[in-house]
């Protein structure tokens, strides 16, 4: 494909099912976000006494044909225009035919054809689904921080956490497409039970669960003693977000917390690095919005934790590039390349 | 390359540097293994109140020069013949220039540019250095279990556990060579100490050292009363190798410590799987000389353990068919790949 042809390759829509927002954008022909839109995730949960009639996935195809029907009203949307391309990032287990096969995060889409789902809503629109994570590296491959990377990793760190895997220059599915799941790596056999049906997943530790676990411990344990004070009093009222606002302002026992995050976010991270031994380790997601707060002690504690870490070449931990958005923009150009292909 | 170009290779030796032994081959132009040759692994233990003046890796290359010297008496093996290929499967992290940078296993070699080291003791050879684990990944893929396996994995399990990792057709090395490191992921950050620093690898439960721990363990519990009377009745001097043995008599007891092995086997692999998502799963080293003992536990807890087993395509488990020979075939292997080049 020459710079030409990719030219002619018309605007992509990305969108990214988060654990609180579905969250879109529309790609211009250059790469650039010129567009995004978002709405809630649907409840999984159903009130309780009732139980869903509607099919599996059903409510998310909803939120994500909303997302792009906001982005069509947009600039470059081509309301009334030629097919589009429509990338979905899901979390959990995605198939190669667009199935989602298993998903502890978003269980009220478990199973569901997502790809056909999407696409009875979404007319004259050529849709692909793949895993979040999956399209979050593909983005930071093309944009962001795996750009020129031989051999990278991220991982997402969010509701749950999501990774994506960089082989000698390319964003590796494996052999059905469910590489990369690597929060459901276990760590503790012993751990806190996890919606997988197992116990000790990574994802209890070091996703945004697992920093409200840590901080609900932290302040049963009476070390976080002005945060409780600010959620009024009961610790179980404290929550991820809370101890991300309070370490901004230098709160001693927030900040122990995010050490602690840390710890557990470079343990699975050097796991991880003795599997494939990449030069670099991006972490996204929402958490990664804590930048150095978070990133400091992981690296200090990656530093300790992974292997020859004295005689081996330096791994860079850093930032994802694109922020939250890199499920998206990666979406949005999986749709473009299966649209070319 | 051509057939008629690769019959042309001449003979090539591998060696593989075990806990307990240096094996090796030479392999014919067709890939056959036309001699072996062992020697015991040097003791990596000075006796009490001696420290070794010898520099690092010295012991082992005289060790692996013995080897060829032996493979080179034997049939085919050219002793006065023209310049041959001499590959060395090493455990630990091997860098892509022969230096064993870091060996839990091998404290004696580590640090030592062992290429270099044998190269100096093995006259007209050409020298190559590579992982042991990755040695085995490309025997299994030339002759053996991984044979078409677009998306595999093989994990040794020996005094420790090394891995090879082959993504889309290729045994990958990763950015240093280090890929495949399996056997120091962090499964309990809470468990036994590991000779690499760390508490609780995978191969501190699921390699011949964990089944020896487990044994122990059970034999202390009074799990195990005929194994322990046929060591003369002390619960500390009960091995793995009288696990194999009574578990094969169809010792109860033996039986247990099998399945408690093959759960952590099996485990591992599960956070593998979640990595790579592979086709296939392959068990070599000594561990895998048990067969079905081991492999049957180990199938049925991965079935278990597995992200999504319901609903993804059956993983393969099976044993290595190059069994213990795989390293040392492999290494043999990649020094005629190296000599070709």
């Amino acid at each position: 494909m020459t710079d030409r042809e990719r030219s002619d390759v018309p605007i992509a829509f990305g969108v990214d099912i988060g654990g609180t927002k579905v969250f879109g954008v529309a790609l211009n022909r250059d790469g650039s976000v010129i567009a995004e839109s978002r709405v809630a995730t649907p409840q999984t949960e159903e009130p309780a006494g009732l139980v869903s009639t509607r099919e599996p996935g059903a409510d998310v195809a909803d939120a994500v044909a909303r997302v792009v029907a906001l982005l069509r009203n947009g600039p470059g949307g081509g309301s009334d225009g030629p097919v589009v391309a429509v990338g979905v990032g899901a979390p959990g287990m995605v198939d190669r035919e667009g199935t989602l096969r298993f998903s502890p995060n978003l269980p009220s889409a478990a199973g569901a054809d997502l790809r056909q789902l999407v696409s009875s809503r979404v007319p004259n629109a050529v849709v692909i689904v793949e895993n979040d994570a999956n399209c979050a590296a593909l983005a930071e491959q093309a944009f962001g921080a795996l750009r020129g990377v031989r051999h990278g990793l991220i991982v997402t760190l969010g509701t749950g956490i999501g990774g994506g895997l960089v082989v000698e220059g390319e964003v590796r599915l494996g052999s059905s497409g469910f590489a990369g799941e690597v929060g459901h790596m276990v760590v503790d056999p012993a751990g806190p039970p996890c919606p997988c049906g197992r116990r000790g997943c990574w994802e209890r530790y070091a996703s945004g669960g697992g920093l409200g676990r840590l901080a609900r411990e932290a302040a049963y344990a009476g070390r976080l003693p002005h945060v409780v004070a600010q959620v009024g009093g009961d610790p179980e009222s404290v929550h991820g977000e809370d101890i991300t606002r309070a370490a901004v302002s230098g709160d001693e026992g927030a900040l122990g917390v995010l050490d602690e995050l840390g710890w557990w976010v470079a343990l699975g991270l050097a796991n991880l690095v003795a599997m494939v031994d990449p030069e670099r380790c991006v972490i996204g997601g929402g958490l990664a919005e804590a930048g150095a707060l978070l990133l400091d002690p992981t690296r200090r504690a990656f530093a300790e934790l992974v292997e020859g870490g004295s005689v081996r070449p330096p791994i860079e931990i850093t930032g994802a590039a694109l922020g939250e958005r890199a499920g998206a923009v990666g979406a949005a150009l999986a749709a473009r390349s299966a649209n070319r292909a």
